[in-house]
């Protein structure tokens, strides 16, 4: 029944407290997990245990606080690239891929921390690429204007070049280390790549050898088209958000046609939306746990939704659906795209009430609540199909709704025949099925 | 003989092969050390078995070639950051302090990042503040032009402030995590900094509590006039270059002053030259370990030492002083300035041909070569004086050098009772004796 040429690949999208709003307040929580050294490196071995293909760690730059000038939940708060190299030092096989946003940042420093975590974990290291559609993150970063949405893909696409560049500018055998001749490079191996564009001048080389991937692998997360077809020309994954089987197959088609375009391979991007999760023993279990988090997030669950979906909380009712209107706009909200398109879709595909949505999708993302055999099945109906490549994987609340899937779906998946019993390489490359690029030389470099 | 009541501290510059330019090429050593994650381990580790205060890690965000495109040795290379994430996850007493140029970086990722390394490693990081005095580390970030020195730290006081707004934007008590209640923070307890400098507007809260130390420690690093200040008025500890005992009063005395007139208490900041050193286990065999080293790296030395103090080689031999006009002129050579003040002064003092002199200093510092008791009768020498709080400790070779130390230095200095048996607490504060400071409200943060 499954094609057994293909593997299913999963990640763990590590957040603070859990997808859902009332995580924290979960009496199997602790809430002050996300600062805690302990709880991290406990997840990342968890994930590795169930030989994931690797963590994930989302990223905003940025803290926002209501009226009162409190913080309701957990943030997004260690700095990705911190906290993964702390895991790497914890783990040894298990990939390791944080956000970065190219607004934000110089490419000479992205690219030779990515460089250091690949050297440092033997090989695990992947950049999630973002631009940051939020204004409230600029604000941190004022010498540097918030671009429009355009700009800050032109900027991201050459930002990807430069790293990519400068990843590429010593050759795989440049160090020699002869002793006996003194010799430590071959001449010519390390280049600069003299980069002059529109948004970045850099010299280079990058002052460390081609890591232990060539190039540590590329995420990248949006799913406008700009961020369509950055992924279409430079991702390895991409993680995006799909409610539906059929919206998956159609974005999946989607993409695989623009990867041709680019003269790549179409299956060259590995696909792994994101994917939310309430498990219980049983289905009741499951939805036991569900309705008890439910109550303890009591009416900012509505909010949450309204704030996701770009519209005020009165216009929605818990036992209706979304008002016509909202059905109807084709307009797109700026700082909430992604979930509204999400629901949208969702919305105009069946009549649900919006308790009904909020049963189907949590926090952008397609959400399953079931049995370990039901979220196997959903997993398992969507890889068959070949909509997805494998999942990020968001539990309701950490470390409790890792370790349930990890005991509970992972031996299932593997009875199943789709899912890996054990690593079989070392890198993310050798668990993604990436082959490691050769060197491409750039004309500039060439030429120096 | 010695005042048991100051306590000496020391670091370890883990360099990349150690400070010997034929480091890398000595038959005790793994020439690609610096690319292994092991080799990093252990020598945090051995740092740690001798008690020491911290590691220190320099930085250079780029690599020159030479004419022929290829590098005479391992350069810094990676991260400093990720690298002692990375360790911070191995190790569980030992500081880590590591390098970042405030000419190349964003303040409030900086901040973050510092503040997500104390979480993770339970309160022992440190940020070397610099402001990278060398052009070409400026090409690899060509969207910011290179400033001249005054403005340089102009930029990197400013940025100082804006970091530690940021790390003061939580109060210590700002976590309430109350479950029951759903009150994650207390009102009014995470604010805003809405800083409008000169050279950056930066709007905060930053998106993480503040840390256990309170704040990282600060080090500052470079000796010029505008360093000095910097240090003054900001750091807890500095990174200081001195080649005889009157020098590093004159230093210490001075850098007191310059405290006190910042109305903080004169010894506020911990003095820690580097300390360069070739052990051997008697005066014989320490000249041979050095002698043996001096013949690897050959007319290399020579042509490095001309480099470092800024003269063309032909200028030097290795049997005269150094040349007269040298010893006369005032001028300041750009990017050695460090190298070239030390040398001159020493050279002023005492009339030493060039070999002398380079068994006196090496690269910007004092070297010492000796038995373990001489090593450690120098090192009581300028501490027992009030010249320094201790020393940034660099060996010829790494990790020979640092396992020599800490094998056959550090008992002794124990037995003089000038350095710690164990660690009396688990930060860099408790191991430098510095208090956890109080968060200071900024006015435009108490405004917001």
């Amino acid at each position: 029944m499954t094609d057994r040429s293909r593997t299913l690949h999963l990640g763990l999208n590590v957040l603070s407290d859990g997808m859902h709003p009332a995580a924290w307040q979960a009496p199997y929580t602790d809430p002050l997990g996300f600062i805690r050294p302990a709880q991290w490196t406990h997840l990342a071995r968890v994930a590795e245990r169930g030989t994931l293909d690797a963590i994930f760690l989302a990223d905003i730059p940025h803290l926002t606080l209501d009226a009162s000038g409190s913080l309701g939940k957990p943030p997004l708060a260690l700095d990705p690239i911190v906290l993964l190299s702390t895991l790497a030092g914890q783990t040894t096989h298990i990939g390791l891929i944080g956000t970065v946003s190219t607004s934000f940042e110089a490419p000479y420093n992205v690219a030779r921390r990515f460089s250091s975590l690949d050297h440092l974990s033997g090989g695990r290291a992947a950049w999630n690429v973002v631009t940051t559609a939020d204004a409230a993150a600029a604000a941190n970063f004022g010498d540097t204007p918030h671009l429009p949405r355009e700009e800050r893909y032109a900027r991201a696409s050459e930002f990807v070049d430069v790293v990519r560049a400068l990843w590429d500018s010593w050759d795989d055998d440049a160090l020699l280390a002869d002793k006996s001749t003194g010799r430590f490079t071959r001449p010519g191996a390390v280049r600069p790549i003299n980069h002059r564009g529109r948004f970045f001048d850099v010299a280079g080389p990058l002052n460390l050898p081609r890591s232990p991937q060539g190039q540590p692998v590329l995420f990248q997360a949006g799913g406008s088209s700009g961020g369509l077809d950055l992924a279409a020309r430079h991702a390895d994954a991409v993680f995006t958000s799909q409610a539906t089987l059929e919206d998956a197959l159609a974005y999946t088609r989607d993409l695989r046609r623009r990867t041709a375009a680019y003269g790549r391979p179409e299956d060259a991007v590995r696909v792994m939306p994101g994917l939310s999760f309430v498990l219980g023993g049983t289905h009741a279990e499951a939805l036991a746990r569900s309705r008890e988090l439910n109550e303890l997030a009591g009416e900012r669950r509505l909010q949450n939704f309204a704030w996701q979906i770009g519209v005020d909380v009165e216009e929605l009712a818990w036992d209706r659906p979304l008002p016509q209107w909202l059905l109807e706009t084709q307009t797109q909200s700026r700082n909430a795209q992604g979930a509204r398109d999400l629901v949208l879709k969702l919305a105009r595909r069946e009549p649900l009430t919006v308790r009904q949505l909020l049963e189907r999708v949590q926090s952008w993302h397609r959400l399953v609540i079931g049995s370990p055999e039901q979220l196997a099945t959903t997993i398992e109906e969507w890889f068959v199909a070949g909509a997805v490549d494998g999942f990020n994987l968001m539990p309701d609340v950490e470390p409790s709704g890792i370790e349930a899937f990890v005991d509970h779906v992972v031996p299932i998946l593997r009875r199943r025949g789709i899912f890996r019993r054990e690593y079989r390489g070392s890198t993310l490359r050798d668990h993604l099925g990436l082959a490691v690029p050769a060197v491409h030389q750039r004309e500039e470099s060439a030429l120096s």
